[in-house]
């Protein structure tokens, strides 16, 4: 399979060249993660792709994490602070259109969604969304090594100052994950040519027959 | 790209025939869930992997998701409850076999590592355990689809009743998403031919250049 290839290929990169990856890339990058599973199909999340320099120099600031500068391409994924009725009347209304049916016919999918939120707590949804916007990361993780763009997940970055700078509050999202990509500068990069450490398929499964 | 085609193929399939999924290609979707990006390579997770009819039952119980029951393998995604020295000192341990360096040369890597961690409360490194499992369901709902081997994440179960069915506690786990997989009953699957909601690119992604 293709894809332990692409697995097997990615790794987090430290050290970036400065060329940049073509748009065309990245919109595909982009289109996968917008075709990312999600419950209920509520897409509990957006992105913010940035190249602007200056930009990411100051979101950089005092992290350890030099690509979040470096880089070609940085990708915010922000989720939402909190699941609203509204964003269930879009979900509906959404549906409605593609699948060609009446808003009315789906008032029962909108009950069961919106008081199943309404039922917890905005922390527990908060907690929800981020879950949901690492599924994301998953498929933009791959849709990367597929194309052979290389890409550097990371957390440790300031979330209050991106989500300052980003204006993200107002959205009513939060910076959550970060992803940086580009190409690796295989010459300078102390992990690029080291083998990837994982646990035994064995111990990571267990099989109940 | 054939990952978009992939992601296009997939759905959330609510009925399922009797087929079974051929053990090699469920082997080739956990090999690509062992190969998943994971923050620091601590994969704080495990996974079951369920074919045992009576057990499925049990676990279906009260859950409107039949999959569960119904489905050719389920896999129970279980993140860790906390993370604990140990459990950084067995990832310095495996770096060290096999990037063939010594412990001590990773020293610094394992403080840095373990008093993260040990700076957070359990429940934040909990909850960053489920977000850290999320991207493998990511990675296990593409790799199904390349196989075009349908499959379903599900959060809509009792994780009292997994943790305690699959002893979970006691190896210091919990069930945090589930995931179907099988093939697609399409005569009498309702989802199975209408097509997927997203919302536009131009929605879900801001470019700041």
């Amino acid at each position: 399979m293709e894809l332990l290839q692409d697995l097997n290929w990615r790794y987090a990169v430290k050290k970036y060249k400065s060329d940049k990856v073509d748009e065309e890339k990245v919109d595909q990058i982009l289109n996968a993660i917008n075709l990312t599973a999600s419950s209920c199909g509520l897409q509990p999340y957006r992105l913010f792709v940035i190249t602007n320099e200056g930009l990411k120099l100051k979101l950089k600031a005092e992290s350890f994490n030099g690509q979040i500068a470096e880089s070609s391409h940085l990708l915010v994924f922000a989720a939402y602070n909190k699941i609203t009725t509204q964003n269930v009347q879009d979900l509906v209304s959404l549906t409605s259109q593609v699948k060609n049916v009446s808003i009315e016919s789906l008032n029962g999918l909108f009950v069961s969604i919106d008081s199943f939120f309404k039922s917890r707590t905005d922390e527990q949804n908060r907690h929800w969304a981020e879950k949901q916007t690492y599924i994301a990361l998953g498929t933009a993780l791959i849709a990367a090594a597929n194309l052979r763009v290389d890409a550097t997940p990371m957390e440790g970055f300031d979330p209050e100052l991106f989500d300052n700078l980003l204006g993200l509050e107002k959205k009513g999202l939060h910076s959550t994950v970060i992803l940086s990509l580009g190409y690796r500068d295989e010459a300078n990069d102390y992990l690029a040519n080291t083998e990837k450490a994982r646990i035994p398929l064995e111990e990571m499964v267990h099989k109940i027959n």
